[in-house]
Order: structure tokens, then C-alpha cells, then sequence
């Protein structure tokens, strides 16, 4: 179907690993623009990569990438999926990869945010544009309200407030985008494991005896961190997510509205559902009164 | 030999798990002061219990240990070891403790830091004054400057000021005591887990690749929550702690100097020199600059 979008105003998407290159890819050439995938070896999913026109590249090879950019009329370029920080070591860079490295070396240094502004800064001296999927794809973020069937109670409603001004606290480090807060208490703060790995262990936890609000309390509440640069690694969710939550024996998750994207959003509402977990989009300003 | 010790002014010390209540009493028997044992029946280790006059407790019969401590000649009470919040269902309540419900739902709710001064608050109600292991065993906390054989570098350094700060801002949700830093970015803060798990948590993702800060960078930092009464649940460290860093790959431990109590520390610290690991006490106005 993309092959017969008229090419003059192509889009670069740089496509990480997950399901959402994917569904950008699908939004965008809906909306009538065609998609060319950049797939990053060793992290896109050549299944997605291959539905549309496309080509790989890997990190650290800026001059082919603008080079392949320009042979196909992309003057906007966007970053989704997921890449994990590369170990230095491990790249091979291009030349004029290297004539960036004081860049680059300064991207390495200090959180995901750093890294991912120092990524579009680099893009930028290529001459393209850095679009964020909320300018060709809004429809994959979740909107304001409860979706399914299930919804929170009160109580969960102060686990959300708590949870957001947690999440807001940390904003100056960039540190993680969720955390799980039941029934006042702050159980789980994300880092450097993400979102699965956390719910897991909450999971553990309980088995342990470690976690003892009672089973369907407690929020799992995702959030872009305060500094954000929205353009880049905002909050997801998905299917998993859901499942994950049901095992953690949380009530429900709530994310910010019209920041969080969502995978699969029917089967993700379908199994909250019948797991009689709630899910809900909130607006940022839902933090609680900073008492201090 | 505690009990050559004058009963006139004898010392409850509530003793949950782990090494410290042994490490108290031993300390507050060489100051001169009896101490009575009152170990929590599936927390504290009866070869700690044992070594001093003791009694054993439930949590949630306070009537009980308000009468022992009388017969005992104890004025002031200590609470030291582990006691994981327990569910309120397995509680099993004598009439005292039942009259005082109000105020034990009450610290039932909120972090730690809540339940902790509300059970304070009941031993007050009992006419016994709670204090503090700084008030009677000084000793046992780690002291300002570097122990042992390495010293933090200045990168080191960098990074513990930085997980400070983050502790810091976590200080008004009753979080976690530590963070885990390296190079800037905060991979870890520690919530329900604890310590232990959050360090095997950074070295089961460091065999995945998922931290890729090189073998030995990074910190651990723990410092007191900025709004914890300190007479209850400070930080602690001891050997297993030294192990663990080891195993994450980290270049060493931070603590607040005078409020992080250490366990064994002739084993700590030699097991810290043997795994090359530096392990130091800084002021807690060593945090950064607020950069906001």
C-alpha cells in the first residue's frame, strides 16, 4: 500500500525494537504519507521493517543514513521502538560518525534524555527535521478517561495522585517513567529494568510475603518524565503490560493521557478486562498537592 | 555478664531480625547498662535473644510487654532488627492493643516512617520513653571519611552526590533509603525490595547488557528518608552488603556518615578491601546542587 504514496514528502522512521514501529508506520501512511524504515540492526523486527520500503542501518553510521535519507526524499525523520544504550565498545562508527564523536561522546554521558537529544541534535546537522510520533501518528496515543470496563475507585485515584508526584520528583534525574504505589505506599520506583522487569518483582514479592496490601490494590502509573523531550522514548504500553499487572495483583494502570502510546490497544483493553483490571488515561496535573 | 548489670534502669530493646540487636545489646552492655531482650516471635533469632535477659513477643500485644518491661525495670525502649510490615489479618491482638486500634489502623496506612512513629506513639501511651541506637550505642554507626583500604574517585564521587540528591527528593513519599548511580545515570532506587535485591537486580541486567557503565563504576548510595525519625529503621550495611556490590560490578558504598549503622564491620571492611571496592562515609550535605 506504501509504495504507491506519492514519495516527494517521504518520513524517516528510525525503527527500534516492539511493536511500535509498526503501528507509526500504519498511522502514517492511513493518514495518505509514505514510511520508509530505517531498521536498526540488531533491534527492529525484520517482519515490520519489511512491510514498507526500507533499509538497515546501525548505530554510528550517521553518513549512509543521511546519504539513503536523501536518495528517498525524507526531510522529517522520527525515532521509535526500543534501543538500549549501546556499550561505546561495541559501535563501529563512520566517518563522519566520528567527525560528530564530541557530540556523540557527550550523549553517552548522563541519562536516556541526554542521549536521545544529543541523537536528534546529530539528525538535525544532517539537515533533516525530528518529528515526534504525536505529529504523524497521534491516534497510537491512549486518551483522557477509562477505557474498558473496569474502572478506579477512590482509593486507587490517590494511588495515581501519589504515584505522579513521585514520578514528577524525579524528573530532574531522569530517571524512570512509572512506579507502583498501593494503598499510600510507594512499593517500586523504575530505573534502569523497565516497566516488566519492575511489575516482576512485585510479583516476587508477594509471593515472599514482602508485599502485603491486599491482592487488586495498587496502581502501576506511567508517566513521561518532567523534562521530557516528547519527541523521543515516551511511556508505552501494551498486552504485556496488562498481563503483568494481573500477575503483580495490582488493581489497575493508569498513564498520562495523550503521552503514553498503546500497542494493540484492543487486545490490551480485552485483557484488562477479563482480568478485571482498570485502565485508565489521566491528565499530568492529577499529582497530589506536594506536601512537604 | 549483662546480668551483673544494675536492674535499676534497665533497656527494652525490641529486637527483630538480622545481626544488630545483638550488636546493640553487646554495645549498650559494655556501656554499663542492663539489657532485656524482647525478641518478635518469627522475626528475631533466639541465639541473639538468649544471650541476655529476654522475653518473647508477638506484634500486636503490647499489653504484654508493657507489663514485662515494668517487672523488668525498663523506662526506656529500643526497637532495632527487621520486621517486615505484616498483614493485618495474621496479626492476632490482645485488649490493650485492641483499645489502641485507632492509632494502630492508623500506622498500618502510609509508608513506613508512619507506621514506625504510631508504634512509637503506643509505647509512649505505655509510659516508656522510645530512644534511638545513637542514643545508646553510638558505636555501631559508620563514622565520616573512607574505611578501609580504596577511596571513591572523583567521578565516584560525582555519582554519590548525585544519588544523594535523588534520595533527597524522594524524602516526602517515605521511599527507599538508597539509589544505585553510575556515570550519571541513576539505575536503580530502591522502593519494597531492599537493598540486597536491588543489587542483584543491577547485576542480573548487567549479564543481559542492559547497564552498560563498565565494570567497576557506579555507587550504591544509602542515606536516611530527609523525614525519618530516627530512632527507628535507619540504613544499614554490613558484609552481605559489601557482596553484592561486588557482584553488581560497582566501584563501591556510600553511606551517611553517623545515621548508617554498619554490621561486622571488621568483615566489612576487609571484605571490601579484598574485592577492591571503596566504602565511605560522607556528610548528607554532600548531595548536589539542586540543578533544576
Amino acid at each position: 500500500m506504501a509504495d504507491v504514496l506519492p514519495p516527494d514528502d517521504s518520513l524517516a522512521i528510525i525503527c527500534g525494537g516492539g511493536s511500535f514501529p509498526a503501528a507509526v508506520a500504519d498511522a502514517v501512511a492511513r493518514r495518505g504519507r509514505r514510511p520508509v524504515m530505517f531498521g536498526i540492526k540488531g533491534w527492529a523486527d525484520a517482519a515490520v521493517i519489511e512491510r514498507y520500503a526500507h533499509h538497515w542501518i546501525a548505530i554510528g553510521h550517521a553518513g549512509r543514513f543521511f546519504r539513503l535519507a536523501r536518495t528517498e526524499h525524507c526531510r522529517d525523520v522520527l525515532f521509535i521502538g526500543t534501543v538500549l544504550r549501546p556499550p561505546l565498545s561495541a559501535l563501529r562508527l563512520d566517518w563522519q560518525t566520528i567527525k560528530l564523536m564530541p557530540r556523540v561522546i557527550r550523549f553517552f554521558r548522563g541519562g536516556d534524555d541526554k542521549l536521545l537529544s544529543g541523537v536528534a541534535g546529530v539528525a538535525e546537522t544532517g539537515g533533516l527535521r525530528v518529528v515526534g510520533v504525536k505529529d504523524v501518528a497521534p491516534e497510537i496515543f491512549v486518551p483522557q478517561g477509562v477505557l474498558g470496563r473496569h474502572a478506579p475507585t477512590e482509593r486507587d485515584r490517590a494511588d495515581i495522585a501519589r504515584a505522579l508526584t513521585v514520578i514528577g520528583a524525579l524528573g530532574p534525574f531522569d530517571v524512570g517513567q512509572a512506579a507502583i504505589v498501593a494503598d499510600n505506599n510507594v512499593l517500586a520506583v523504575e530505573a534502569a529494568e523497565g516497566t516488566d522487569n519492575m511489575l516482576m518483582r512485585i510479583a516476587e514479592l508477594r509471593k515472599l510475603g514482602r508485599v502485603t496490601s491486599p491482592l487488586g490494590a495498587g496502581v502501576l502509573v506511567k508517566a513521561p518524565k518532567s523534562g521530557q523531550d516528547r519527541r523521543f522514548d515516551l511511556p508505552s504500553i501494551g498486552p504485556r503490560t496488562i498481563e503483568n499487572i494481573a500477575r503483580a495483583g495490582l488493581a489497575g494502570l493508569a498513564v498520562t493521557a495523550g503521552s503514553t502510546m498503546i500497542a494493540e490497544a484492543d487486545q490490551a483493553i480485552a485483557a484488562a478486562d477479563r482480568a478485571g483490571i482498570f485502565l485508565v488515561g489521566v491528565s499530568e496535573d492529577a499529582r497530589e498537592e506536594r506536601a512537604r
